[in-house]
């Protein structure tokens, strides 16, 4: 379903960018490296002026613009985007909120025009935010989701994937309420997973926390994130993410059950089975460490911790003329240890554990 | 509480390691790079000739080791504890499993000697096993946990404190039932979260895990382990890892039920409690995503994928004479993009920047 990304014409101007945060302001950089003329609005008078300095576009004057890019927290998305329809008549209004089913349907409610409507979400983000930290190419190659009401003119479909290619992203057309269930399962619900686990480090001694190792930072990585702003996605989607977190329950307690002392044979067997089925689910992943079990082959090096040792590993590697996919470093007592994981396509593994060897690296393959 | 590894006389031998597998003969290597007399034993005949083949040391014969290392399967530990404090009456007997009461007071019911008994864990591993995986660094820098049974001899423990540093670990003494709560919070229950949370993947439509992106490949990461070994591991721990469980457990449904549509101002309290609980317990780890939030600054970088310029940036970096701490490369749609994070001491952070912008690099700080 994805569609190419290149683009030969970029899609018609003037586009308005409400919301100079940091996807905002990326996507009106990306359609002015385009060439598309931008125009922009942020009830922030700061934001707008720092926009404007990057060179992302003009302020909205009198101009009608043929399409409307509303890009605000979602708390407040639904009625910028009815606002948006009805100030433009005849533009087309999309937005970038991350939810999608709940801000269409009360845009509509509040007066959006439902045939003009494209509900849109990037994929695309950075750890930090406003539009000082905007990139042109933050949207280069990523998926970026359109969810059309059903109600949607052609016209107005073309021009906000138009609007995608132009930026350089994917267009992938999903139903509001399947995009709001495949982000509850593969976002919304591991965000809620992963703050609690770590909650529960809270009241916890110091000297259990600081054994841990990679795999408690791996699994609690995301609970760092911006908590008001997963206030407003989390009750955005609450009935999606709800159900995919009573599955979840459903698993764990049958895990927690199979702990019990009194353990029976049918007990472990539950346990068994949840394990198996995780390493099964892990493996439907895309990406290096699931699906790329197949996809990437792991050379591990050890090398010494020292300036300059990284570099003489991959300037070996670069000379091999293999390209390094991944790097992992692995740490120990929350310091990198020598040990180096490269990842590369299965086919040039062999030249690379070959080609390190004969260069003298102690390659742990 | 932690000692320096360094050592300045190795361990008296011979020490006896007690099967063959990853972690038993990597410190059978460690101790024979050291000088230490080292002699072998497993069930397994080819494993044990594979890491007599390593150079790991030779086949037990008639001699009275020092040291027994119990490397065994959680399974067998405590069994195998027993019939080493049996065998060897006047010896030092310590193990390397994950978990330590249980395996401890069933060793001493089976009959071990309790004042020569020291349980041990070095916090170590690869993402394989088996001796042909082994390294003699692989217990290098280490956590090497030690658990005295209370009844110890001092000479056993101080023995057991030798071995260990004499392998190049860090030594840490923790009370048996206290080392158990520890990893059951740090290890043991992540580890079931993480299955669980993969194993709901399980039965959704590829549609919705192909959108999946970073975060859940990092949730998720520990639930593709081995699960046998697993299964061993939280039996053992079973106790304590279904106590931390109903934490999670009760914070969990505490969040659930903030997602109710019937959103009073009380239910969203709860699940922005969560969340700030788990921002705050997540910067309580050790290591670059938490406490180094603080200890590591972050270089954003933007390389094109191609062979050579991770390499050109690495060399860039090097010849800054700048130590990179760690090294992350974003994923999108499963592979890599172009942007890498470069971690370095803040004191570094500046030089860094400023140098790789003069050799022209695309700096995102």
């Amino acid at each position: 379903m994805t569609e190419n990304p290149s683009v030969d014409v970029a899609v018609e101007g003037p586009v308005l960018v409400v919301g100079t945060g940091l996807i905002g302001t990326s996507i009106a950089l990306s359609l002015i490296r385009a060439g598309v003329d931008v125009l922009l609005e942020d009830v922030n008078a700061s934001a707008l002026q720092e926009a404007v300095y990057r060179g992302a576009g003009s302020v909205l004057a009198d101009q009608t613009p043929s399409i409307v890019v509303v890009a605000v927290p979602p708390s407040v998305a639904a009625r910028e985007l009815a606002e948006a329809s009805n100030r433009f008549p005849a533009s087309t209004i999309t937005d970038t909120t991350s939810v999608k089913g709940h801000v269409l349907d009360e845009a509509i409610r509040l007066g959006a025009d439902s045939t003009r409507l494209i509900g849109g979400h990037p994929m695309a983000g950075r750890e930090t935010s406003g539009p000082a930290a905007a990139r042109a190419d933050l949207l280069d190659d990523r998926l970026w989701i359109l969810t059309p009401t059903g109600h949607e003119g052609q016209e107005h479909l073309a021009r906000a994937r138009h609007l995608v290619a132009t930026c350089g992203a994917s267009v992938e057309i999903m139903d509001a309420a399947e995009h709001d269930a495949a982000v509850a399962l593969v976002s919304h619900a591991p965000q809620i997973l992963a703050s609690t686990l770590a909650s529960v480090l809270v009241d916890e001694p110091a000297e259990r926390i600081r054994i841990a190792g990679q795999g408690l930072a791996d699994t609690t990585r995301i609970a760092a994130s911006d908590t008001e702003l997963w206030m407003q996605i989390l009750q955005a989607n609450a009935g999606p993410v709800a159900g995919v977190l009573e599955s979840v329950m459903t698993q764990l307690r049958r895990a927690v059950s199979s702990l019990d002392p009194d353990d029976s044979e049918d007990a472990a067997t539950a346990l068994r089975q949840v394990l198996q089925q995780g390493k099964e689910g892990r493996s439907r992943l895309p990406g290096k460490h699931g699906a790329a079990a197949t996809r990437y082959a792991v050379v591990p090096v050890m090398v010494e911790d020292k300036p300059g040792e990284l570099a003489r590993l991959f300037v070996a590697a670069g000379d091999l003329g293999i390209n390094l996919e991944d790097v992992r470093i692995e740490h120990v007592l929350g310091r990198p240890s020598g040990l180096v994981d490269l990842f590369v396509r299965p086919d040039a593994q062999e030249s690379l554990v070959s080609g390190l060897e004969q260069s003298g690296f102690d390659v742990r393959a």
